[in-house]
């Protein structure tokens, strides 16, 4: 799996065939049909590890008692914190989706939807709360939460002049303002 | 240029073939090649065209004798607001640069920085005028500020429950409350 998302990350799936990964590692198409039936059962497979990862860290964020602040920070976090690990995947993950089958497509869709479904509760609870401004938007700022974290992915480069650490501190400093109310 | 667009959309760049693009158009190959030299030069024209009016239209906001926020806002509506219009030739920017020969894609890679430098700008002048707070890293925020008006490209749905209009005045909203001092 590792050697293919390489190879998708350079070349793109389509353009990578079973005889690309299979060489990249020195080994027969044999071995690559032990472990998977096809390329799309590949695809899948590398979508589903990425999100259903997310969703099991998600859901331990969810369950602790704290202020929805602190649950949204430590998303943030769980998006940024581990690029350096998950950049490859993610990067598949982000850009791939439609070449999966429909019905897997669909399969991944919803987790993604559940993910940003959390999000969005959070924000609800936290404009209950008065934590957040009331006039927010929970859905529109779920997808803004998102986009600042996801597209990351696209520039950032571990190991320059910022740590991860760093950029999802700035991050969750930067959403935060946004969504607080102003002080008086 | 436009048919080819949303042959890529579909199927992705690779997965495209010249023969795909005249058969949905219903002309012969050698209309293709009239206009084109190559699918190469293909994408690199969609490229070119996405960023150079991006650019320009910059250009006029950068110049007028406006706030550093009011300058922001525009450049959120600028992304933002015909969505409608660019959606398809954006999603083809944002996915296939990897598809550009090597010197193209330093071309585009170029004009890219270029965009994101002058959102920057803005965010330094704003940071020095005291209009944006000063802990800020404004280099961050500019890519955060494309993280939210870029990522809008991958899920929202022009005539669904919000207009692009609506959406741009959310964020533009959103990223002012993030950046701008807290009132006292």
């Amino acid at each position: 799996m590792q050697q293919s998302i390489a190879l998708f990350v350079d070349k793109g799936y389509s353009a990578t065939s079973i005889q690309d990964i299979v060489d990249a590692l020195g080994v027969t198409k044999g071995s690559f049909y032990y472990h998977y039936k096809s390329k799309d059962a590949l695809l899948m497979d590398i979508h589903q590890q990425y999100i259903d990862e997310l969703l099991v860290r998600q859901k331990l964020i969810l369950q602790e008692a704290a202020p929805a602040k602190d649950k949204l920070a430590a998303i943030v976090r769980l998006l940024i914190g581990d690029m350096e690990k998950q950049g490859p995947i993610a990067n598949v993950y982000f850009r791939e989706l439609r070449h999966l089958k429909e019905e897997n497509a669909k399969t991944i869709r919803a987790k993604r939807a559940q993910f940003r479904e959390q999000i969005e509760s959070v924000l609800l609870s936290g404009i209950e709360s008065g934590e957040f401004r009331k006039e927010l938007n929970p859905k529109m700022i779920a997808f803004a939460v998102l986009g600042v974290t996801n597209w990351s992915y696209q520039w950032f480069q571990p190991g320059g002049e910022l740590a991860t650490g760093e950029l999802a501190e700035l991050y969750t400093d930067f959403i935060l303002h946004g969504i607080v109310p102003a002080q008086k």
